[in-house]
């Protein structure tokens, strides 16, 4: 990014020594279940409000993180937290019991995604030896906020995603590049493109041009091809928007040969089985299906190179009320495992 | 922060080459008026909302600043913004026609700073030459989503702020080390703390305690006084909570015998003169006070070193009237003129 065209490719090695996830009850039914460090209900756990049910899922995916990974919190540098909630208060309460220093993000749902390039970037200033990045975001206060609070019984569109309950968190640490594991090797954050989509329950659409924009310009960046990776998932663009992405990437001659591009909205749940429209959405359904099920296949060596596009739309509802159409960015990060 | 107590000491040479900052209608009869590169209306300038409003003034803050530093927007490598706004919409809306890599931030008064270190820590990854961190609140928008809309005519509290109409932008860039100018030295993000202050009129003294913690940490992570620096600015605690702060760092040990201990809140407007009561606040007051009077100060050698702390309240209306207190953040960053 000397040229701002250019991804950063990292000099330090700075690898993903531990991450965990939490979900709630249709990600539990959902395919990626086995890859759940655990599951909240849907209704507020301890009787109290849907916003403490998030913040406690945050806090019990963290405490969960740093237990494995066996450092001690006061070790750990930094913490890059987000979500969708008004002044992302779900990550400043979940977050709040840690003795850790705090960076608060907001990159809608490209927040996991913007929290592991920007905690890469303080371990490569060697500003910390280890950092977290955690997303989360939670079914019933995203319906609140952005929708209808589900006491009303409203009908989801067509087009429309379905908000994950869910956490997920990784513990970055800087090392000397002989420890096998999931490397953070390259990142490129994105553009804004706004397209003048103003339909909420269309966000895949909204999105869909920045995260072909961003997956294109490291492709040239890096003179690698979508067939060059195991996997090349967005997060969340859905199955429409994923279906926009891929043509828009073709028109400019980036073809799928091998059948890599996929969507963390559309892994986390079965489309045919459930109720879930064009798949998962919201700041909860990259990180946990990236915490999850993806850092697991890398781990295990049956996934070696991926490429995770977080996609945010950075509307508001007052925003749509007001008449503005949806502006969205995708922030890239390139991993790969060594085992 | 290799150990997390510990400072950053930056080891490139990172200059803020450029500052711009637009303020409202009480700021341009505030003390600070001299500073500004241009002023809104507090109504909105094109007959639509105040949001609008806001989005445009960050535009004009941005647009301004680029012209100023002479630096073609296609060599900058990435912008961090933030704002007040529910998720943020103030920069993705008035930052979305630029064509550059945008990091969006959530720090609440804190971001300006929170900006600064984190767009350091690119420049010092190497990911990036240059950047922009801006951050702006608007009077209107803040006090419709926080309190009451202005037509209720609501009274404000005497320990309570006034938010700021105003914007802050600051271009860092990679240098050699040998240009005048002001120099980004060191940073310490801070760790949220709460005290279990639940008053939204008295967001001062929630935010004392994190304000005192992040500079005490960092006096002694750098074996500094208070009186190594000529100015020691938080912003924005207001006067009682600059007074808190102050008392805090004294039962400690650290006393401001020089009397650099300041808040933006207390210099962007005139307390006895101006209808402000405890002084300003939002993400606007520390960032316009930065890139308009201090910057100005450093760059004519009449201030040498300065901490500035950014303080951020990181509560919702929402989580309040759920009957949460309020976290809060402190972020410092060090600068040093060298003329």
């Amino acid at each position: 990014m000397t040229d701002k065209r250019k991804s950063k490719n990292f000099t330090s090695h700075i690898r993903i020594s531990s991450a965990a996830c939490f979900g709630g009850t249709l990600e539990k039914e959902g395919p990626c279940k086995d890859y759940f460090d655990g599951f909240i209900s849907d209704e507020p756990n301890d009787g109290e409000t849907w916003e403490k049910a998030e913040s406690d899922m945050i806090e019990k995916t963290v405490t969960r993180l740093i237990e494995k990974s066996g450092v001690p919190e006061k070790e750990i540098g930094l913490i890059l937290g987000g979500d969708l909630m008004n002044q992302c208060t779900s990550s400043a309460y979940g977050l709040e019991g840690f003795d850790i220093p705090y960076i608060g993000l907001y990159g809608a749902c490209s927040t996991f995604a913007e929290g592991i390039i920007t905690g890469s970037m303080y371990l490569e200033a060697d500003a910390a030896i280890s950092a977290i990045a955690s997303a989360s975001s939670h079914f019933c206060t995203a319906e609140r906020q952005y929708r209808f609070p589900l006491s009303y019984g409203a009908f989801p569109q067509g087009t429309s995603q379905h908000t994950v309950t869910g956490c997920g968190a990784a513990l970055i640490e800087k090392c000397d590049g002989d420890e096998k594991g999931v490397y953070v090797k390259a990142a490129l954050p994105g553009i804004v493109i706004n397209r003048g989509i103003t339909n909420a329950a269309n966000m895949g659409a909204a999105m869909a041009t920045a995260a072909a924009d961003t997956i294109m310009r490291h492709l040239e960046s890096q003179g690698a091809a979508l067939s060059d990776y195991d996997m090349v998932a967005t997060g969340d663009l859905g199955k429409i928007g994923l279906e926009m992405a891929k043509d828009i990437m073709e028109k400019y001659g980036f073809f799928d040969k091998k059948g890599v591009l996929t969507d963390c909205g559309t892994m986390i749940y079965d489309l045919e089985a459930q109720d879930v429209s064009c798949g998962g959405s919201g700041c909860g359904c990259s990180a946990a299906t990236f915490c999850g099920y993806i850092y697991d296949k890398m781990s295990k060596g049956e996934l070696k190179k991926v490429l995770l596009i977080g996609t945010g739309a950075m509307m508001s509802p007052q925003s749509l009320l007001q008449g503005l159409s949806i502006p969205a960015v995708a922030h890239l990060v390139e991993f790969e495992a060594v085992l």
